[in-house]
């Protein structure tokens, strides 16, 4: 991944640079735009001072599957929005109360912003912060109805609280760049997949079906393996994504061939149930069958895992559920409420645990995971750099089913001059 | 409780004393009618061999919210079955195999019938044990579709896997005889309002909604004062069961009167929500609210938990849910698939814990609780005893919402002589 | 507990009142003595600013049996050191960086310091917090080795990282001074009680043996009736603290007169064993028996609890064991190395959990059961409370065995006025 | 590994085959000897019945270093006892109580012996039985002081309670076969190692130091890489076992040429300190250091794991603690009592777990792993077969300190014919 210079701010905290990044225009168009640089303040909440923060030349920056649900029209993002919460970078400026971390910090930020002060981030549970969202517990960069922060797609970003929320990587510079790609994924789908897998309940010697083979779920079936699972079986219509799958060790189910999954479980462990699922589609899922014109049935993914999920097994659920979907097929869907089989997870003494992933739960773990070479991230979710003007095709190209997980380079060579 | 001398099987295995118990007969109607004396072996799963299990003679044997669902023909449960799953009784007789369990022992049964050798039981899901039920996982006395075993609500009953299943007390007959009520919850209601709470998270300082102030709600409410819970909500329709839930120190809401239930949790603790929330109605939930002819409303609990929990709360759902209920009111529902606001908990990261209690996990401990004065469980549900006799009155008012858990006395005076 | 009027500093941070605190002076010494008005800055880590900090006026702190270690002279406590870790108070003044404290809250103070950044404090380890202690993790207020940090045994004090450290109390100021006695005990020896029953494994139905019953064994005895303990056996050789046990339902074991622990638990439970046991004494134990002359045998409780504890049992053991200790008895233990019958805990399968117990952990969830009125920790410890002069006869008569747990009211009518 | 034809009892129960295996003679002295054919009863406990019990053709059963603590004459183990609790086998007949465990069955056998019905097996600490010693909870297969039960260094062995305590393999015969070795580490050392790694908190990115070269620390340090760990450091003074340790991905220390562990750690870690340590050794521990003449010192391990283990780590502690060891150094290791520097380990908040593995809670897991082939447990810990009639030369060559976990082949060809 070429990295071009690093920037220094001038003297005095004057920045030569400008910043560009990612703009949701209107439903199925983004843009590169330019920008002005970060300040340590929140506009978007009153003007929120964030000198608890710092600002990041962003190193790579991620396209997540998350982002097309925005960029599908699927949501009430604005237009104008900055998108992007897959961030790694280097501390460039600091806020004035920030104590450990360093300018020339390497780091890791995690999707989720996390106040460290809260109940919820006391007790672990920082995907639903108290202080960092006026609206609801939970916050995020660039993503709408997550607290007005602005997104990471872009050269410089800014991270509150940022001795909280940042994950320093204890290495040196040419390590992290040498394993940049893999550590880009700690900021969301490593953490995420990990945390469907535990919350499932994987563990050694686990068999587990995993829906979805986009990177979320490539991500989740890395870590299903590095978690000791004995078979990950990975379920999609999309082929190119199987093949993938396949590529590190997973077994697949192609849904666009075989509508019955038990049948197919059967055929590949011996019984038709697993000990452990995890969803990594969420709402936007699709019924599946030879046809392939099942059209979208929100709730079939969790149906189909309560089915196919042995007795006492359970239910990991990182794929995102919304509360208000304007493009859904029904009225009912349009707020949230699917139709559950919950009669057969109850008769079966499921759990199911849903929710954005506690990114800091995990992503030191991880990370240590990584730098030890015990595990090829990037390699298996087939992480791809782009320079950050690419990223309107890569956005496409990833609606359209590419099996790539894109990173975005915002100060590749040949870009502008830093 | 008035129980008479204890029943002594004549040598060599005669026993002089006749069996009797209640038996549904059609939707709305239970008979007490006399029974074969219970053998060793069980007709139903093809003559199966029980030379691990007992025969008891019943002290104790509640009547149950779930017998209910049968009752009100709300089930397939066929003609001429025994009902009963909550059995407390002496040990009479030992299949060959019984090693540790003596005669004369007295004994709490757990509804869940299970091996202690499949997987399931080694790891403590007794609820779902693989070896009692050729159906699925899962068996409990006296119950539709869970395995043929007979029911418990007679003088006398089979335990198969004595030595595993069966709870001895370790105090002397006066003693038990004197907390015979008490320990009578022991056999299902308290260990599941108790794995309710649990599962739900409640903990020291916790405040807690339990939905529903039934038998199973009143137990569940005890047992979240138990583990500390600094404040205990009760909400149900019927006014005479929620002075019940008061009387111990809940607080309540009647919601035949408010049908906001954030507003009611606003004006006790000064939030609209609560730590953890306990689903103890399950699938005959009814709309609620002034009017009160909201008619039968499936999924209006969970939804209501998902709202008034808070994020990162856990529900705990001991209440039933089925797979099939011929009386729904609608489609979906006859297949136990109904529209859950799932999008609503997705975004607190809730966790749903779904299932019957695997009794055998908590009723020890329970019982020390009970032995050494630690809760009153039997005051609280307000266990009312009777003769076997009166079994189908107490059904019927039972069903007509009496604040009363119902316990069968089968050997009361004035009995048939034994 | 008369608490004068609040003070209010001048306009412009200017305070009018002055600073006075208990002063370690020499073995067997402390006094009370006017002290410089805190700063928001840290002189003995080299100025270390604190402006996350807040000033607290002390509304009520506590001496603890840990500053019993210091004052007898079994440390390396360097005369003039300001006492006192237990903190209870009222925000005056806030550094720049405070952001969701506001002046005027009412806090309790964790006894140990942590930043809420680190690795430590983010896994909830906030015991060994790594970044306030040049020395080792860990840190606490007033105490030898622990970071420098002045004592709050005085009028005032400073709470570095406010917004992550305080435990504000939900409640109006009434509410707040009517229970500040029990919620005075959440600074330490509630949650430090509550820890060593967890790590017990104390639960519902447990049998526990609690080592001691000084105001932490005290505190431990609550917390396992409150986490729904079935007998809790408080064991120590001072009569009149055992009497305070027996008070709120402890059964005891008066030591001074039974050497046989297994015979008296065995007259007490029946079996010479609990499920778990506690030890709230820590390093200066001695041995016992009729004679009460065995001396210091620092591995006694250890020893004893292993013996008395189930297979698959398990200890808490929040009782200080130190890694120096220049009075000891032996060589050994001057460097904190003990005597333990491992070979005895392991042919068990025990868990042994040592350490500092991270109040932040608990204190939220026991400050809601006091509020609740769900337990009495004041009554049960015997809070006294007495003026800050009156402190050095505190410290005589509790090191001579009083059962009262002293409250400092550093406020108290007649003070200086404030 | 060479098995030789399956053994099959004539009709009727006959058995046409003798048995034959290792005796303890006295310290230093085990031969192989012609034995009674197995019953289902146990002489030891007066006649005993194991009518549930089954009789096994055993196709492996390997040598372990607990083993070594009886040969060495460290133990009261008296002349005569069969040895051996690492069996793998056939079954070949079934007592009249056993229902799912059927002829032909290939199986592991647990090396702890449990009921499956006491309150210990319930709550999964089947190491800790209740039932089946009568000397205090435990029990072991040829095994000083552990109930007498028969050892399994034989051509058949008894095992009782079947239904529970074996674990099937759910393989076709050839494939067994193929993983026998692998397999055959599942009744106890890779279960054990794992529980170690378990109960000291290893998980995905972690950093551990395992003490000791053994098999059982070769199995530790498998385990810890198929639980995710980072980096896995062995120590040992044993230069071919490290060899070992290193050939599959460890990082080793040379305890002969580098006493300071920390050191060595900070080399390898840039810090001297580990997340997690296992204890693999046990109390025939050696002083380490360039001189190699340090003696026993049986708390050096412990002492070392709470030094070089972080704050708020844990320590699991599967290396075998004795309450009576007669060859010990001194009188108080002679009892079991030896000096830990249990300060240390309390200043970093450190949680220890010791006693036997549960191997129930750990081996249908790691056999999935092995059928899965994610994980070579043999190839880690050097397997080597050899014949039933050459234990006695393994026995020494282990003593030794050959790099190999030696598995006996009681029916290898040419044996006499079965």
């Amino acid at each position: 991944m070429g990295v071009g210079p690093i920037h220094r701010p001038a003297e005095g905290g004057a920045v030569a640079d400008t910043n560009r990044g990612v703009v949701y225009q209107r439903p199925g168009e983004v843009t590169v735009e330019d920008l002005d640089f970060p300040k340590l303040e929140l506009t978007e909440q009153n003007g929120r001072k964030l000198q608890h923060g710092v600002i990041l030349k962003v190193l790579a920056t991620n396209i997540c599957g998350s982002d097309q649900h925005m960029v599908r029209g699927r949501t009430t993002a604005p237009a104008g929005l900055t998108l992007g919460h897959e961030i790694t970078g280097e501390v460039i400026e600091l806020g004035r109360d920030v104590e450990f971390i360093k300018r020339g910090d390497l780091v890791s930020v995690p999707f989720n912003i996390a106040c460290g002060r809260c109940r919820n981030c006391k007790e672990r549970h920082t995907g639903v912060c108290e202080n960092v969202n006026r609206d609801r517990p939970g916050a995020a960069y660039g993503y709408v109805d997550m607290g007005g922060w602005h997104g990471g797609q872009a050269r410089y970003a800014v991270v509150p609280y940022a001795d909280f929320n940042l994950l320093k990587f204890p290495a040196d510079r040419d390590t992290v760049m040498a394993k940049l790609q893999d550590l880009a994924m700690l900021s969301d789908i490593f953490p995420t997949g990990y945390h469907g897998a535990c919350t499932a309940g994987v563990t050694t010697g686990s068999t587990v079906y995993v829906a979805g083979a986009g990177p979320v779920g490539l991500a989740c079936a890395t870590a299903c393996l590095l978690l000791g699972a004995a078979v990950v079986i990975v379920g999609d219509m999309n082929a190119r994504r199987l093949d993938q799958a396949r590529g590190f060790g997973c077994e697949t189910i192609d849904l666009a061939e075989h509508a019955d999954i038990p049948e197919q479980l059967d055929q590949i462990l011996g019984v038709p149930e697993v000990d452990a699922a995890v969803d990594c589609v969420g709402f936007e899922a699709r019924g599946h069958g030879p046809d392939g014109s099942a059209g979208e049935q929100p709730a079939t993914v969790l149906n189909t895992l309560m089915d196919i999920t042995r007795a006492a097994g359970r239910l990991g659920i990182p794929g995102l559920y919304v509360t208000g979907d304007p493009g859904a097929p029904d009225e009912n869907a349009k707020i949230g409420q699917l139709g559950l089989r919950i009669g057969l997870g109850w008769a079966k003494s499921q759990v199911l645990t849903t929710g954005q992933c506690p990114v800091m739960t995990y992503n030191r773990q991880l990370m240590m995971a990584i730098l030890h070479d015990r595990v090829q991230i990037a390699r298996n979710v087939n992480a791809t750099v782009i320079p950050l003007d690419q990223a309107p095709e890569a956005y496409a190209e990833f609606d359209l089913g590419a099996a790539s997980k894109y990173v975005l380079d915002p100060h590749a060579v040949p870009a502008t001059p830093n």
